[in-house]
């Protein structure tokens, strides 16, 4: 069975009461509008959009499952490197005629686990044909504390430069299965005053400089450092891309007890000093545009 | 020039300086997530997604000016139907290497020019390279007062149907340049009480059984009664669709008031009563699913 045969009414049966929501929805997928409560006084609300199109973030052969994740975990990384916590996502489904029904329904399980695992709903959506390939587009709307907010731009001249994970090796699987590291940002955030953070989609190589841009300082990166996934050198660790770790700036005072606490609470997950930000110098944008990387 | 020389990052340095914001908005496009002040207390969160997709929703030759427009104006057009106001959208791009970058900084100047028109600030969005059409999909955030909101569910038996402006022919242009009832909605629903209210995108054949259904009632259609376009059948009116029209319920007791204050207020916008919210029955169960066409 395929979408043409099927036809969007029946797939919407098929999918909408399967739907995650939480208490905050008042009118989830169905209305026009979805509604749901506003996040409370003293929160700002985060919005952020991404998407996965077929031969670009996915390869056709790729389990539907992994597909629907990614395309929730993409958008829910950003909340992560915001420091907020993701409460309602629009799913927008994009799809030749003659997609079976049952990689559509698998996708969305990938969809709606991505987003049960961290409490979001998914309150509406959207389905298009297309003479062309597989697009599912994610807007995901959440809330972050006034105080808590972090954005890649309040790095300091100083700031120790930590990483998440491993870097490195990501289209060899890890690209479709990665865990949004909201818990983590969220520990961090209450434990710690964290200057600038994001996630890493691009490399690190690319990613970096822009935090470094964004804060006006530059950076000095310990190639040698840079904790590699198995079998990746330093280049591939810097260009591979598609790593989902949260890269973040803190004081060199705050540098050493978050380094010992981290390893107590989250055992599994490396944390890794990875260098500083420097002031923004001629000789640091010599290379990766901002900064300099030590090749030792 | 074309997408494939520009590259992203250059793309985005032509396009981000020009995103409309408003006040709201804290951190728009650039950082990982948009932030903006979050509803005041007493108001609800309203999102809705929508695309559209080249040789779906546009034809390859449509203006990208109006194909933007269209874009923007889509998920717009269901806040109307909410009585809801929009705030913040997010704009998710995905195109071929070869689309000429003039073709996209006029799409964006199309959704510009319809964000602009409503207060409508881009915070945000995502682009893609595609091997297959173009789409555009556009997520929208705002809010409605929470004695305000109108759904499609409220309607009751003995309501008045009322439409505005013309149905059907939307094909020949209008689907392109359509103007979302947002002002009118917000009046209606200042001076009223509407019981329920919804877009007309699929035809009024289609969406008027939704409501009728959501709202657990049958109706009565006046076919002789529909403001047809120029040119159009009452078959056409009822099926062409993308009308982007307010159908709504109202009770018998407002509906001459809002017919003579609507023609005071918006007198080139016609507001024509079609019909009337029946018990749900066998019989007018015949037509339309739901409900009961006179075609006189």
């Amino acid at each position: 069975m395929n979408l043409r045969k099927l036809g969007e009414e029946q797939l919407l049966h098929r999918i909408l009461p399967y739907l995650p929501l939480n208490r905050a929805v008042l009118q989830g997928a169905g209305d026009d509008c979805a509604v749901t409560q506003s996040p409370s006084p003293g929160k700002l609300l985060l919005l952020k959009t991404d998407c996965v199109v077929e031969g670009v973030h996915f390869e056709s052969s790729a389990a539907p499952i992994a597909v629907g994740w990614k395309a929730m975990a993409r958008p829910l990384s950003d909340f992560a490197a915001t420091a907020g916590l993701p409460e309602f996502a629009l799913v927008t489904l994009i799809a030749p005629a003659a997609t079976s029904v049952r990689w559509v329904e698998q996708a969305y399980r990938g969809l709606t686990k991505a987003a049960r695992m961290f409490d979001v709903a998914i309150v509406g959506g959207e389905t298009s044909r297309i003479d062309g390939p597989v697009c599912i587009s994610v807007s995901v709307a959440g809330s972050v504390e006034k105080g808590r907010w972090v954005s890649r731009s309040g790095g300091q001249v100083g700031d120790e430069l930590f990483v998440t994970g491993t870097l490195g090796g990501s289209m060899r699987g890890k690209h479709l299965r990665f865990l949004p590291r909201i818990v983590e940002a969220r520990w961090l955030t209450e434990h710690f005053s964290i200057n600038a953070m994001m996630d890493l989609s691009d490399g690190l190589g690319v990613d970096l400089p822009r935090l470094a841009l964004a804060s006006g300082v530059g950076f000095e990166l310990d190639g040698a450092a840079l904790p590699r996934t198995r079998g990746c050198s330093i280049e591939q660790a810097l260009a591979n891309g598609e790593d989902y770790e949260l890269l973040f700036a803190i004081s060199p005072q705050s540098a050493g007890g978050v380094q010992r606490k981290w390893r107590r609470k989250f055992p599994h997950v490396p944390l890794t000093r990875i260098g500083v930000l420097r002031p923004q110098t001629a000789r640091n944008q010599r290379t990766l545009r901002t900064g300099y990387v030590h090749f030792q």
